[in-house]
């Protein structure tokens, strides 16, 4: 099982390399570099457009669409719905980070919206943001999760990820100390990466735009969530090791490096996935 | 006298790291990830909301507020003064960066207007910018502090920052080849930093966010504001010391490195710093 | 003929470092960070405003005008026209990136109505992006050029370059393996540079603001599009053979690294630049 999910990554890594998808992002204007940084470093292309005059435009010639609520406002709102049209029109994946779901009026209203109007492939967020999303009890400190949500522990955080995946249709990827990634039938769960990754900002955004690489170079949006957040943890862990004493600088720089020289034996060799 | 003062600030670096502040930005879009990143790196953590649907509401949730109107435009400015306002209703501290007041008449009405409509706490800026706020003869270069400016002098400068604190009820905080803070009664005088901050974009902005970031953990303003300008410049001097040598992307990373790093004994050790 | 021209390049670069013009941009909110810095590493002075409310405002107090549409927007399309007509006006200098033009209906008109209402001085674009505005069949790759216009080879660039030249009254600058410049008399043929460069975003819109802040000193505009996209080449060898194995993050900033310590020495000893 753990195998041929690793050897689907693995595939999935390597597809991304030989065919370069082209990326479409409306995202946030504080990370947004270090996500067309991190989709050129794992093998893909990243387009940036936000314009309602060209956004489904773009999405159109694209392999993927991301749509990441960072820095919501009123303009992209209308483009983020438009494009997101567009890519179920065209059926190319559409991955949603609902940043800081539930930390405003603005935010939980536009997620509502755009959850019922764009059919969405993976759903990736930390444990508040996706309780939220459940529709249970959430407390969110801005655009991190809470410590009173992260309690509940493997077993609840399975029923969350099961519950909200089923709800819209999409995989649900809860981002942690433990991922937890379900379809609503199967999940994995990955015990990688380094607490360090939350010392940076954007790591979060940059597990998303990995993401949306992975989707926009397989059909199976489970493995391809689960290749993306594995990315991005391991990179994590290699940047420790290799900058982590250094500071927080030195350690940003090396996440760019470690995706940029990552392989599929890396994934495999380093993974501590299972399936449940 | 200084001993006691450093006292505080080391205590206020200690808090930040144990109760990590949410600091609410509403700032400009070239330097606003490194804005996010030296609030990490200091122990806070930076939420960056900028449209008028949700401003007041993050403000709301948060325990400073930073506006900097780096590039500023009409669609923000009605979110600064409703971000600000909120932050003046709930009691929370407002830091307010003019960057490139002088430069053109939407900053300089801008800046009135703000100033008019919003308590500020801490009001951080260049020579030519905080003269510009005083009333008196400004030449700007942009966003940089003209030569002209610089050359008045200590004593000069010790009195514009006590009229400006006088003026508009705040902490100045002058930076520049000495810091000069005055809350218009007390002046602290800071000689540490490094010439290489200026080949690097947004470190006024990073230093405003670590000012924001020490608001956040204290009420006394003043040693607040001396806290965050100390940890900028040690932030300088230690990234020089790193890599000063090897160019300009290696010091700007290495500021980051060193604001993670930085320790209440390493900011006593170094402080050049007095009040007058 | 070289010997002249490097001379030239030479002397443009250290009056940049004695005079550091201010560089006026209205650029994307993706790549804006490195567009500042690298602005600042080649000795400029950088400035990002783009409120219809002040843009022109801005260009009068700097020495060149950038316009980017990396992120195009329709708020930003009337700042850019109202900028590029105030310094068209005052005549300083109008250097044009129309990235990604031929990508969407949006772009392609924004890139006819830019350059029918502005005198531009400089376009610098990729292949792909040069052919749309030649008027020939291109195919494009979101912002990158497509493979199929790279096939023409010199031959066909050179006279692309030419007809670009003279169809706008501009220095024509594509940049791709090799560097096709020309005036609409003279061409420069570039061989610097690094595959490498591809993989990190922004390093077309580094090097548009390089040749901004070359044309910000000069008055020779096809020595100064020279100059500025011969400095990104050569940064981008430089960052390759100190950081290219380490990875993208590393490569990234040694770009900075270089170009800050980019000396007229340097350029003159690795440039292989012609006159056709």
């Amino acid at each position: 099982m753990k195998q041929d999910l690793m050897k689907q990554i693995g595939d999935i890594l390597k597809s991304i390399r030989a065919t370069k998808p082209l990326i479409h992002h409306i995202t946030n204007y504080v990370t947004v570099n270090d996500c067309a940084n991190i989709t050129l470093a794992v093998g893909a292309s990243p387009i940036m457009a936000d314009d309602l005059g060209e956004a489904a435009d773009i999405t159109s010639i694209s392999s993927a669409l991301v749509l990441n609520m960072g820095t919501l406002n009123e303009r992209t709102i209308e483009s983020m719905l438009a494009a997101g049209k567009q890519a179920n029109a065209i059926k190319i994946p559409v991955v949603f980070d609902p940043v800081g779901a539930g930390a405003s009026e603005l935010r939980n209203k536009t997620v509502e919206r755009i959850l019922r109007e764009v059919k969405v492939s993976v759903l990736r967020g930390n444990m508040s943001e996706i309780r939220f999303l459940a529709g249970l009890h959430a407390t969110t400190k801005g655009v991190d999760a809470s410590d009173a949500d992260l309690q509940g522990g493997l077993e609840i955080g399975h029923s969350i990820a099961k519950t909200t995946a089923k709800k819209y249709g999409c995989v649900a990827a809860i981002t942690g100390p433990t991922d937890i990634l379900s379809d609503g039938r199967r999940t994995v769960l990955l015990q990688n990466g380094t607490k360090l990754l939350s010392n940076v900002t954007g790591t979060g955004c940059m597990c998303t735009s990995l993401v949306g690489s992975f989707c926009g170079a397989s059909k199976d949006f489970l493995a391809a969530a689960a290749g993306g957040v594995l990315c991005m943890s391991l990179a994590g862990e290699l940047a420790a090791e290799q900058a982590g004493e250094t500071g927080n600088g030195s350690f940003h720089m090396a996440i760019f490096d470690a995706v940029s020289k990552m392989t599929a034996a890396t994934m495999e060799r380093r993974a501590k996935i299972e399936e449940v």
